[in-house]
């Protein structure tokens, strides 16, 4: 288990939290309960409370923060609401939580040209919420409701990527806070460009270690005509994959293809009061004018047939859709129920499509010879999935078999030329596998973070040791 | 007209030249020939001769010529095919050009995952023919037959990427040797990942001033069950123009949809032996199942007919849809005829779609009061234009028009919310409009440049100013 050492404090937190009491009056807190809260994420990773905690109302108000925070030396984290799961909030060496939540306005929607501005604190349901009366909709869905900030912090993406991409294909232009405390716009309105480097990119998946990120432009879709979904089963996991696999590589347009193995299922039914069958399932989602979900739902129909697959339980009303999509989002939750007290270890590995079945039932004879309970679901048309090695965290026992599995896991997507983290992001949780996948090139992000954050007191020891 | 100043040399070159001879014999050339054609691109820019040019096989011969060029202090300009319109590949300051023509393997073909391995010398159309009988291809279409490598240095996209994206979404991981000559991959073959800074995209776009990119893994897709063509004119360019807008807002998923205006159609006509309409045009293209194609041309023709558009004239037939793509592609061509002895001065803004009529519309007033031959073609579902200024580059008058007109233009669209350059790029004719988009950004983007090359060596006056 990746625990940062404890360091001395490295900057004297007395007169920074004097200056920013000054500036900020209540807005800056150092209550116990809120630094706790601000110190871990949903994670098993040990928790990190800041020094303080400071609540922004504007992007000029963080510049000041972090003109305040150099001065003072101290490291500076940006907050979402801490859903992330590899420790990215933690306060490794103390230093100042920027809590993005008061900064929570949409300013700006062009329905014409599908883009929308919001402020770093807005969450996705909250945009969709504002965006559903104009037929619009933001499809990037993480389960979670994160902010958009910490989404795209984080290159987060999550049940829609594999029909409307992740983060990265869905974020037209930051404002960021420098390091030193200056404001940059990047990005634009246009659809594309070829204006200079991708700086937007760069701090999409940067987790906070480069700036602040305080406002996102971000791509938007019209809701579609209609909207299918369906739940279907199969005998072996390899089928229910195996039919994935052609869904995809036939190039029919899933907005959704979620894989819940016969453990989960089971989670499920008995944590949402469900009747599903306990066999490995596909919950998919079809986006399109009635006929070409008619068209699409057929085509995938056949291919699951061929493969097994049961009868298709289809929801088209959007009450049981959500039923059924929050039956796929309590996952998590239905999983922990397995084993009272635990906290769940989420793996994160994603492979080529091809590999995925081969992936998925090595890792699942893993599950069963390492004697430990991991349900697995996998946003499967990315080629990702998910287990939750349930774990109790004060058992030592618990928690070097959960890493011992973790690390086959990573080392064998790698090997299939996949990666150790699809969407959560490294943390510090994952560094020790950054430097596994990607070798040299860290190197490179390491010389890049140091030019932009020189001291590095932005988000210091996530994404490279300390 | 930006023509940087003539420098001194900066390097002593003879040293250089034969160390290189030695590492490659003839494959490094001095041959006043080749030096000629490897200073400059398509455009009006002025040629700036390299010192050498190299022929490397292999990224491990880039590599020891990056060093050998480090050791001796000297500019690397890399080059493909010489397809770029800014000056891109201008040796403005000497030094060697990396002619990347012999680096052209389709390494691997990864059917099942939709990924392929090229060298950087591998144009569009070669790997389309490589491609075509696993029916499989790649979209990027930006006219020219570019490398793949130029490509991806200028962030290309060209006629698909309204609906494929441009080389940015389509580039999964790339080689690339440093300027200090260390071999760097970045990205990888899983469809997503969150682990790291995304050096894939800072690269996309580069323009050669961080590194030579050497090999490139690209996303591919399934040749379309049906595809169709058509071609409808327009009473005016407002009414062509308002249909696309409608288009995009819909949500139908065109391949395609180009503009030629009526200046441009007379040209096409006249130089392809045509009987086009000479009005305001749309050129558009459908992807899909049969009957999803269907649906699309059905839904796209009545909303023309809603905006005065004239019969569809169809091409189903794969030589006749390449005979309409053929005459959209000579445009250029065609209107160099419309001035005889002209280059084109072409121009590339790109704005927010529902900006896009009162942009062209007010451009081509303006084009009309300034006593310019200007054609119009457009990638006008991404928001995107290209005017083709034809000027004699010896007429110092028709240069002030056309700079003058370029720069009213360029304000235009940013005011309106665009950019300088949909896809061409910076390369050294529009630094000053990188300054005037991106402000405090560039700062950041120069910060970076400087630590990936201290000495600027890479391409240098590109993007930058010396």
């Amino acid at each position: 288990m990746a625990i940062a050492n404890v360091q001395k404090p490295r900057f004297d937190a007395a007169p920074l939290i004097a200056a920013l009491q000054e500036l900020l009056g209540e807005r800056c807190s150092v209550n116990p309960g809120i630094l706790e809260r601000h110190g871990h994420d949903e994670s098993y990773h040990e928790a990190h409370a800041p020094d303080a905690v400071v609540f922004p109302q504007s992007t000029e108000e963080v510049a000041a923060i972090m003109r305040l925070a150099r001065k003072h030396g101290a490291p500076v984290i940006p907050f979402g609401v801490g859903t992330s799961l590899e420790g990215h909030v933690a306060a490794l060496e103390g230093g100042i939580s920027i809590d993005m939540g008061r900064m929570n306005r949409v300013v700006e929607v062009n329905a014409a040209d599908l883009d929308v501005l919001v402020e770093a604190g807005v969450t996705r349901k909250q945009l969709n919420n504002h965006l559903r009366d104009q037929g619009l909709f933001f499809p990037i869905d993480p389960g979670a409701d994160a902010t958009l900030g910490g989404m795209t912090a984080t290159r987060a993406s999550g049940t829609n990527a594999v029909r409307y991409g992740t983060m990265r294909e869905n974020v037209l232009g930051l404002t960021i806070v420098t390091a030193d405390g200056r404001i940059i716009k990047t990005g634009g309105r246009a659809r594309k460009s070829a204006a200079g480097y991708d700086l937007t990119r760069l701090f999409v998946g940067s987790e906070g270690t480069l700036g602040v990120i305080t406002e996102i432009r971000l791509r938007l879709y019209g809701i579609p005509e209609a909207i299918a979904a369906a739940v279907t089963s199969f005998p072996s996991i390899g089928d229910a994959v195996d039919t994935v696999i052609q869904v995809i590589q036939s190039g029919i347009p899933v907005a959704r293809i979620e894989l819940l193995d016969e453990v989960q299922m089971g989670a499920v039914n008995r944590y949402s009061k469900l009747d599903y069958a306990e066999r490995p399932t596909l919950f998919i989602e079809f986006h399109g004018s009635e006929r070409g979900v008619a068209e699409q739902s057929e085509q995938v129909k056949a291919i699951a047939a061929d493969h097994g697959g049961g009868e298709f339980r289809w929801s088209v009303k959007p009450e049981e859709r959500s039923q059924l999509w929050q039956a796929r989002h309590d996952a998590y939750y239905a999983g922990l129920a397995l084993k009272p007290g635990s906290r769940g270890w989420p793996t994160d590995v994603c492979v080529p499509i091809s590999r995925l079945t081969e992936c998925i039932v090595e890792t699942k004879r893993d599950i069963e010879a390492s004697g430990i309970i991991a349900p697995i679901v996998g946003h499967v048309g990315d080629g990702n999935f998910h287990t939750s090695i349930l774990v109790h965290p004060d058992d030592p026992e618990d928690l070097r078999k959960a890493e011992a599995f973790n690390n086959r896991l990573v080392e064998r997507a790698l090997k299939m030329g996949g990666t150790c983290t699809g969407e959560h992001g490294i943390g510090f949780g994952k560094i020790g596998f950054l430097e596994r996948e990607h070798g040299e090139a860290v190197g490179l992000m390491r010389l890049i973070k140091q030019t932009l954050d020189p001291e590095n007191r932005m988000n210091p020891g996530k994404i490279f040791r300390a």
